[in-house]
């Protein structure tokens, strides 16, 4: 029987636009509280963006993720799930950032994650760019590498911007090899797209055995066989889930600072996360929501009706364990 | 041949932007018109949403629906019909709600309808939030329980809301069906997704013989499937057809209050209704088109390019009677 | 010296961007929370909108605020008080409405207000319509009628809209007067303006005594003299401060819902409140901020800059007692 | 006792939301109607904005105005003037230009105004750019030259435009001036400011008589000082209004094409109006609104809040008569 | 070896917000710059929309497009064709229209296209409304008719509008036909669609020979095979393509003033493209942008990412020679 | 005799809305130009704004100011100026930022204005965030200490941030007076605001003799009374300009990431520009617009109008010399 303490609040009790607004109305457990250690799921914000090369925003994204997120429901339409009853979830609060101190911020952000891994909660962040996730990798890959389901227009896998900056947006993949936290055998990246500066990215994939699946095969396979292929090369191991939004087209997620146009719809969008099912799922991120590119919060509502897709498919897998 | 006073200004001759704003540019003909009994086809404003639980906005759609409307023109590409010569078609004007009592304004509505029905003009109604269609329903299926085609990503079939509350846009088809309005085997619900607060809505649904297609079963099978099980569900009879806008993914129609990611596009939406061919419809809406959450007004420019697909339905229905 | 549970999150430390967002970036402790009968000023959000007659929004208004709310700094820069230290406040959480029922929602929110009374916390509310300060008064003026000095360009004394309907937010002073909640001697109504019905609003407040301070006054006579009066007509006796955001021009307070145009300017929106200064205030509204009237939150801004300068008056007040 | 076919609707009776959109939702009264030749003041919509050299879109605004009208109430509340009640005012729609062709169009305007004139009927007209007065003036000024009042930021008595084109929004008052249209010892400009091509046309100014008052001036001295000089240049004779809503502050007035900064605030926009009584204004334009340049509609609100004190100005004249 | 003269400023080395905006980080060289006479294609912006019927706002068009062009890389994704590379591309500048005289307008852009041509250079515009068009074949069509690929939801093939007007943006190719400036049989309109005035468009184009794809055929039979006849169609002689933004569906490109619902996707928007190749393009355009209607700039982001796919199909095509 | 090679392109021979966007349509003359030694003030973007603490944007702050700066004309109304022909204006296009390194960037920017110092070019900038005046300030006052006279709503005089962090917009003035390129007597502060963290910044600026001159004493004095004053501390020596746009209130000038309300009115920001004629004015920026806050581009039309009203000051002290 499931822990009403991590009930969400219902929409049929306080109406959804009620309330101090929480991921997905869920209670704020912050490290100091007494239920931390009882989290399954922890829910992080990290709200940052200094590794943006273009168009900043993302550091607004995680409040208005929380804010989208009190439209969300308690049960998955299509599988039936509940997944804060299959798990106790939580929002554990923001992480903060020094936003005019790279490094620093990324001190910050991997002790928040190593806090939470210990605590055996698997963390789904709310970002910030994508910059974010080199620090979440360090905290979660301290052990082994990981592979790696990356929806994404970009590679992110360059080796440098500006004459030499190794960490930016554009870079997070490239150091996580290098360093060894992800696993580039079981790394797939799909949606990829745009024009683009040269091929530096894509031959540094080639040659570490990085799976590139360009928006063109993306579109010819469709998104079964394209996921079939995703979940064999991430296999059984552990794995990260990283959804950059600008994975979707720019119609349809246009808040975000580096879009590229021709990617898949929002009911493609939806199905690549239900594909996921069966997958050792040890973390998760959603980055690159950019407000001020979209003040409606559409992008952001997308954002959060994808994260609660990745929420049923790792509460599937969790039940399974 | 046609009345000329029912047609249209032509953009040829007034520039589209022009002129007092009325429906699709038709003639204003109130009930206290002297050409009001000659009416075929009337179109009805409901500026109403107290029966909204989430984000208002509805009771301005009808005025931004005839804003938008001014740029429809007179014939339809694909079939050729020009309805505004086919059937006399006004803008009856919107009826008055109180904006402060729910069951006086449906007492209003359904008064407003009776005259309608009594002149013997079959209406179009322009919302409003869904609650509009109940005290539609009313006026419509005094005689006898008409069969629905229902375009929606919710069924708007829950029980109540709030501890007890049972007028909202939640429930007006529970009650449709309670009070003998709907015909629930002839009823087919159209698009249904979103995450679900439980199961109760379909529960009632597949206890009384109503048909849901979910928008899984949409997709797999595609518009023209779908709308072939759909007319045989609604038969010969009397029909119904409520389109609540928010059936369309909301990136296409973004102005509306409780929006669902991963519905369909614009191009199945306006397919859907040329598969309404053939069918015996004494009514139609579309509802919850909500300006606030669309000022750019392309949501209503998509409302009013389904209200001019489903006026030429009605008009080709209506030649071969 | 003041409590540190009670303080705010400073920027320096974590920042304005990131986090739950409460209001101020105060802890949020609702009447179940241990502390809450230790807090001193309480801020409620009051998200309803049901009484308005023209264009719905403030039920989204409280969200908006706390969020605009996370700007707001420590310390009032002309005064020096630092009133978080000052008093004990804390976000007290929203009253849930029911929005598709005006009486049970009224009753919801007396029955809050009774409680915070009960605890001894001096209530901030964030709307909310107008409507809204009805029902808190009810709690309030329990034990004697109390006077108020109201912010508005409407009057809000109309006996009924719409045939009949007696409680929309163009009439909550007229029934807190017929209720005995004020008393019209100690009632001053200030910036009052626009367009109007009739004078039946006008005709009620002379004959009871209410002091309407139109806006031609104002202008002509300046803040300072204007205030002078209003602090006379309150006296020593225990005042509500009823501030509907509408009173500011609409161009410095876009989102709202019945803009009139020729209001004071930002500045002299603050410098109101800092003439409140030795009132016996006993609680306060910031209402009618609509968000979807101004989604760049501008308005929510100096909606929370107001309640800030108020904060700061209720503060130098309780530190006298 | 006035004659209740020309009384608006109530907002009491009708929400204002609600209905078909007319000026101050008076009755749609054209050329045809058979009331036409009882109306006293005809409001009048000249979408049109072919001499636009900037930034278009003021083809727009009377669609937006009318929109913005259904705000505006029975009364003034400073003088308690009651205009639909004092004088017989309608919508008289719009005059149908031709986008393409600019010499077409100033004859139809002409055409119209001419009828208009030949019922007896004073226009105020919603325009347009400020082209559009051009085109009215020759109609109203067929016996005699009139004075004008002109509130704008520019002079619009440039010579020609892109190597000598003659009709543009930046010359109206040349050719009205050596078209004998105005009498240019009658005319007063005021508030124009903004940075200057040159002086060409200061000098024909002044060459011809006419009084610029300049933003500093108007600063300066205040408005009252300001108008009590302008009601003396024009005079006891005929008179027109020409309202450029880029007289205002673009912060107060943002839908526009050609901005300038550090103009009056709304309060000094209405108060000008106010200070025209006793003037005999045979006609009057609100011109150069632009809803591209804000579609949040606030401009347009402004721009009937501005015809309302026109018009019970012209009610108070008429009936000194 | 390709010449770094017209190579674009690299993202890498300076940011892609930063610099003067010409098109793609070109270097700008007007008629009057020593390296006119080197550029083999030419960028053009004709800021004009004169011709426009209903709602303006493409004579912002090549401010925005250049604007949202410095988000474009070097290279093709799909091809690896580097365009800058293959070909010495440049931003020639804008054609300055006179916004109040068509006539005027169209011989000012003939005259710099003949400039163009003479110099040996292929034109891409940037407009502008369609009618830009026209003066752009009057240069490029001098010694033959030209084929035509025309992407657009409308014919643009009607007689006149408005009672004669012979210049709009409905009417261009119409001339074009008439003067000559079109072989009629090597001309394909693709995504046509919209209600109609009526046919005599389309008899035209029937009784011409020109080849007409709706909207019910391209969704019917795809990007591929509906492409593959277009180039039959147009063969091996000289062709122009035309890219009306409004072939895409409004809600992937907003921003212009004619939409009509149920378009192709970016994604198909981009393939047409890419199913140019092969035809020997002597100029292409890419018009009615209008910024007013998507401030966002998602439109015109749209609108380069297409303006790269055709340069990178006339590289190729180039390449060939 | 003016060198027409420095004029503007006049919007009577090109329209405003035509060609590529240079600050005030004056020609591109970067450091590689051979006229680049003859500029007397060079107009110098500086996209950048990684110092901000709260609300990223203004590293889009020029292209927006040059965009809006076409609608800047040639002349001054009120002193009848014409700055382009008294002195050679040029754009020298933007410094390029590293916007993941702050150290890096400054370096940058202080480098690019030792070449435009020892070219003898007044330098005017646009940013950019306040820390850009930093590195600026680092290249102007390397030989002695500049007077300052500051518009703003904050000090910028903060130790540090973030537990270390020494260079964010909030320090530079700290850093500046530190490295003894402020004299601080000579250093006035203006329209100083909002609520405050603490009073540690006014400590070092009492301490350092710095002048603060917070709103409710300019709101008091007025202008005139207040610019005196600042004349008379910033001297006859060499002084700076700074001019954050924060320091009008964010009704005028909403595009901004720390506004503050209550500020001064669109009138005062231009006047107290007016009132700096007579200074030395060595330089001078334009600091903290932020488009995505203003999408509208109404702040950045205000931020190039006040840039005239300098650009004009420092004109008339030119011709003095």
């Amino acid at each position: 029987m499931s822990d009403s303490f991590f009930h969400p609040v219902s929409g049929f009790d306080l109406p959804r636009f009620a309330g101090v607004p929480t991921f997905m109305r869920l209670p704020h457990v912050p490290p100091s509280h007494e239920r931390f250690k009882d989290v399954d799921i922890g829910l992080i914000g990290v709200p940052w963006d200094s590794g943006t090369t273009n168009r900043p925003g993302p550091r607004h994204g995680p409040r208005q993720l929380r804010d989208a997120s009190t439209m969300i429901r308690a049960q998955h339409q299509a599988s039936g799930i509940r997944p804060f009853e299959a798990l106790k979830c939580a929002d554990l609060g923001d992480v903060g950032p020094n936003p005019a101190d790279i490094i620093d911020s990324m001190t910050r952000i991997t002790e928040f994650y190593d806090t939470v891994k210990a605590a055996g909660i698997t963390p789904m962040t709310a970002g910030g760019d994508h910059l974010t996730t080199l620090p979440v990798l360090r905290a979660l890959a301290r052990e082994a590498p990981l592979g790696m389901v990356h929806f994404d227009s970009h590679t992110d896998l360059f080796h440098s911007y500006f004459g030499g900056t190794m960490y930016t947006h554009g870079t997070p993949f490239r150091r996580a090899v290098e360093e060894g936290l992800l696993d580039p055998k079981r790394v797939v990246q799909i949606g990829i797209r745009g024009t683009m500066y040269d091929s530096e990215d894509r031959d540094f994939a080639r040659a570490e055995g990085i799976r590139l699946i360009e928006i063109e095969e993306f579109h010819a396979r469709g998104v079964s066989d394209v996921m079939q292929e995703a979940r064999a090369i991430a296999g059984e191991g552990a794995t990260y889930v990283s959804y950059d939004i600008d994975f979707v087209d720019p119609t349809f997620a246009p808040g975000t600072g580096t879009p590229e146009v021709g990617g898949p719809n929002s009911w493609q969008a939806l199905q690549v996360c239900r594909e996921l099912a069966g997958l050792d799922i040890v973390g998760a991120d959603m980055v690159e929501v950019s407000p001020p590119f979209d003040p409606s919060g559409g992008t952001a509502f997308l954002g959060v009706s994808i994260m609660f897709e990745l929420l049923c498919v790792m509460a599937e897998s969790a039940a399974k364990r």
